[in-house]
């Protein structure tokens, strides 16, 4: 069910560049520190550069765009807040008083809000990019979140995003999302990815009580029958449209058109890993171009990653989204590539190796 | 054995303050993300506000000092690098190739280093403190490392950057090391702090081999067998002065008079966090000034970081030390402090609350 814009988009991904990454390695083992004695700061480096291409890599233009939509099952009450906070966290997003703002101010990096389905009427506002599809998903416990032409729609919202990020020259980028009930669609597809029962991959979303957690576990779980009764191996935009959400598939879609154009993405946590997910079961050479921001609490994002093959750069007991543990990977990113173009070698230095 | 310098900055010490800390808790409760979804950064900002006690909390003058010294316990073959390489890497800091210097223009803070046991004479140098109590340790799997002068002289010299720290304004500091050989010592205090074989807590350091990597336990294990025949509790100066190190004496000593100065302290790796761990023997409320900055990948570090209950904030697997990890780790502080100071309230934003 891939439309052209899709195909298109997908034929362009190819995979990191094995000569450059080994390149990389040789200039890593050269500078004035025990051989891989700064561990994960040099992979993320020998990535970027086999990814980007580029001997002396350097970010330009850091944005975090941050998905919004709406959904429909919360109907079955699974989540902890009321739906009105999606668009009122818009607004808090666009007067820059959301988590997500302040640690974007401190990395240095641009907002993008993108509307792809809140449901109310947000008025222009600097800041925000509206590219509303529908107003929410339908309730996927009863029927599919959304139709073909509804998924199309908003897989193209992401990928022409990611073609203008290009545009403007940006070459890191994280995404992140809002969206109150969109636990249970991740959670929903990580069940059906990962192959284990809903309970295992349904968490607390955000401050659901041990019983509310049962009943969200089982309100995915009786989905699941209704949509995919065998639970055989479903094609990927066929779940994505059944049980996902709007901004889901948007950042599927941003994240097939960054890998298009070969830009490297920081994902956040389990909803935005979901369509991060998404995207790699379509194109798995998009997987070269990812960075795994963080690993949350949410039970589920630690299977997603794992069937990603990803490692989370952070581990600090967050749950939040927003795109707020992408945007502190950034740290770490730009830590990595200031060490690759900036540190001594042996030789420049004049320090001895090692003699074992 | 401690002396009156000693005493009087360990007098000084208490810890957080229990009234400010709780008063951060509501702020945090009241900003718009569901209750604790912020995880460990939440815990960062409660502890440095009561460490600090100050309701609108803000880094100052941030520093990197890394104390670099020798250890004559190399002359046992238990290091991958040749002792000269101590003092190349001291002139690497000072013309700002080494890691730590690329970390620290990132986190905008400045690297001071310190002389405190280098076997080579150092030219003075902008950046360089020269404050050798004398050319490296003796060696300890023969004779104590220091003497009580030398064991309280290097104490001194870490108590007297901390009062001087505090004078130049400075909020929050960093803590590395350089010498080689230091991770035998930092082995040898961990056995004795975690009660347990010196195999458990001996590392590849900068990069051995299996065989040598057992060959460095059992110089270990026998040392031990030497000095502390019988295993007992050992009173945590003698274990110093015994087993440890110049550098390793002069960062329990800054720990300690940054914590009689209330300055925050983000720590390093093992070596660093050897050092602090005896401090925090000596004077366990220190434990309220510090943030552990990563957790690296010498198994005795785990150790030492439970036994002071600290949670480390970054796991990269690195191995570096420098004060490489705390360095990264001033990202997440300050991320945590700009989170508390910077986001709007539910009130303030018009955010609707949870509504179970």
């Amino acid at each position: 069910m891939q439309d052209a814009t899709l195909r298109k988009t997908i034929a362009l991904i190819r995979g990191g560049n094995p000569q450059l990454e080994s390149a990389a390695w040789s200039r890593l083992n050269s500078l004035t520190k025990p051989l891989g004695s700064l561990g994960t700061l040099e992979e993320i480096a020998a990535k970027y550069i086999a990814w980007r291409e580029e001997n002396s890599p350097a970010i330009a233009g850091k944005a975090v765009y941050v998905f919004a939509a709406d959904h429909g099952i919360v109907e079955e009450g699974i989540s902890a807040y009321p739906k009105d906070v999606t668009p009122q966290m818009v607004y808090n997003f666009l007067s820059g008083g959301a988590a997500i703002n302040v640690l974007a101010r401190q990395a240095n990096a641009e907002v993008v809000v993108v509307d792809v389905g809140v449901d109310a009427e947000l008025a222009e506002a600097p800041g925000l990019v509206r590219r509303k599809v529908r107003r929410g998903t339908r309730n996927f416990a009863r029927e599919a979140a959304m139709s073909e032409e509804e998924l199309h729609a908003a897989l193209h919202v992401g990928i022409a995003l990611a073609d203008e990020a290009e545009r403007q020259g940006r070459t890191l980028i994280a995404l992140g999302e809002m969206g109150i009930g969109n636990t249970t669609s991740a959670s929903a597809i990580a069940a059906m990815l990962g192959g284990v029962p809903a309970a295992q991959v349904t968490g607390r979303g955000t401050g659901l009580d041990a019983e509310r957690c049962a009943r969200k576990a089982e309100v995915i779980e009786r989905a699941l029958d209704l949509h995919f009764p065998q639970r055989a191996a479903v094609e990927p935009l066929e779940l994505l449209r059944r049980v996902g959400g709007l901004e889901i598939a948007a950042i599927a879609g941003m994240v097939l058109g960054a890998a298009a154009n070969r830009i490297a993405v920081a994902i956040d946590g389990f909803i935005c890993t979901a369509g991060a997910a998404i995207a790699c079961e379509l194109a798995p050479e998009a997987r070269a171009a990812i960075f795994a921001g963080h690993l949350s609490q949410e039970p589920g994002h630690r299977i997603l990653l794992e069937r990603m093959n990803l490692k989370p750069l952070l581990q600090l007991e967050m749950r939040l989204g927003e795109g707020t543990g992408a945007a502190l990977a950034f740290h770490l990113i730009e830590a990595a590539l200031r060490i690759y173009n900036e540190m001594a070698t042996f030789e420049s230095a004049g320090v001895s190796k090692a003699g074992c």
